[in-house]
């Protein structure tokens, strides 16, 4: 998928919400924790529920790998869903894979090509031939670690180098990279106060922003610092929505979650002159 | 699998080789290229042809994963292969996973547990708590990216932070989360000088050394700088072994390529007084 094609569907459904299948077979509904298929119909249930008010969906590939053939087998099962299903929707591998040059075009033709995903979460400590390999593939994006969410983005990602955090370093050199244009950035909205930095660096890239929610980010600070020409945002929400309720109402409130925030989104769309 | 066992192997072998199971299926002999079954059949012959000579052995997923289910299906096949028949090798996913706590868990329980792997390698750029989760597995091994051999070793590894390159940090700050004495750390060989300053840091941690051979890194150099007490080290090898050949005799190449190495190995115990 092209980004235009991104920006006019985040146009049309005035919402750039990306959900998160982070499918924890520990937090589903009860009917479906000793179904063998669970992994599947929660997640085609959960996107069954909030596709009217989201224009991406993150498999976590943790919780499909985690059980090993039959969690592939899933994780397949689920994307294919989605390419048949809604093939307007942009597909996210959560999988933050990097390794060195010829290894990396193999994750990259696991995720792009065998599963048929548009876009891959990537790791940047092994450097530009760890990356370069997935920006070979066209229509497809590579979503590079810059400032993750969790605490532990203090140690390294935050830490001084040459005056400033190593993440805007990251930054800096990746937009350099061959393929570059098909970059985007996994930037944390516990960090809302960095996006003015990082819109400096890459005021053109599309940001995928975790931590809206759950994790405390706010969803209008991140629009006042995040929104580019071209929306230039996904936030994400994973548990605020897949586990709205864990009862049996769990796509009912799923919906309602997704479309809660769709409805604020729709407003920092308008206040901000995109729609 | 305790590392005092995998020093007793070192001894009784006299070896401290990995052997990379990187299986391109471009660059395996010709008769195995069309068969379904290849990654399987040749990854058994290579262990076949080689386990005399090396105490651990890493599975390339990537080289699996590109294959989506079937991959999977092989890759479990080559790891109940290695467990059942020679449960004394030391077993290695090189996935280079990494993710926020719970995620990091799954993957964990995905390599340790459900494929039963003794050790995976996991990239540094999230911090303590997506490293945590893998030091949580008691007798399982997490083998920590510090400085690797590729050329993109210098965008961020090297980079001058608080008066160190940014690898120093990482290995100050990993051996002060919890369960460290599960940590090993990948230093490639290809810097055999840099082995002295993180033997400083690291001195009981066992060190994964890619890069000899093909990529030039030198094994004596490697054993001057980076021996320790319980020796410390597993050197891989990859392409250097498993395409020694890419004919008919590809096995007994590989065999050979093995033997030249351990004997190698054999002589630097020696001097070292090991053996």
């Amino acid at each position: 998928m092209k980004t235009t094609q991104l920006t006019a569907e985040i146009l049309r459904k005035k919402s750039f919400l990306c959900v998160g299948l982070d499918v924890d077979m520990e937090k589903v509904p009860l009917a479906f924790r000793n179904s063998p298929t669970a992994l599947v119909d929660f997640s085609k249930a959960i996107i069954d529920a909030t596709v009217d008010y989201a224009v991406a969906y993150k498999p976590n590939i943790a919780f499909f790998e985690t059980y090993g053939v039959e969690g592939m087998a899933a994780l397949k099962e689920v994307i294919d869903y989605l390419n048949e299903k809604h093939p307007e929707i942009f597909t996210i591998a959560d999988a933050k894979r990097g390794d060195i040059g010829n290894t990396s075009t193999r994750y990259a033709k696991a995720y792009f090509e065998t599963l048929g995903f548009d876009a891959i979460t990537v790791a940047p400590y092994m450097g530009k031939d760890s990356v370069e390999p997935f920006l070979a593939f066209e229509e497809k994006h590579t979503i590079l670690l810059a400032l993750t969410s969790n605490p532990g983005s203090n140690d390294f990602q935050r830490i001084e180098a040459h005056g400033k955090p190593l993440f805007q370093s990251v930054l800096e050199k990746a937009k350099t990279w061959e393929g570059s244009d098909r970059l985007m950035y996994v930037v944390g909205a516990t960090r809302a106060d960095a996006l003015t930095e990082i819109r400096k660096i890459v005021p053109d890239a599309f940001l995928l922003v975790p931590g809206v929610g759950a994790q405390g980010g706010s969803l209008a600070d991140v629009a006042t610092y995040g929104l580019n020409k071209g929306v230039g945002l996904l936030v994400n929400s994973s548990r605020g929505i897949i586990y709205a309720s864990q009862e049996e109402d769990f796509a009912s409130a799923a919906r309602q979650a997704a479309k809660t925030m769709q409805e604020e989104m729709a407003l920092l769309l308008a206040q901000n002159n995109f729609i």
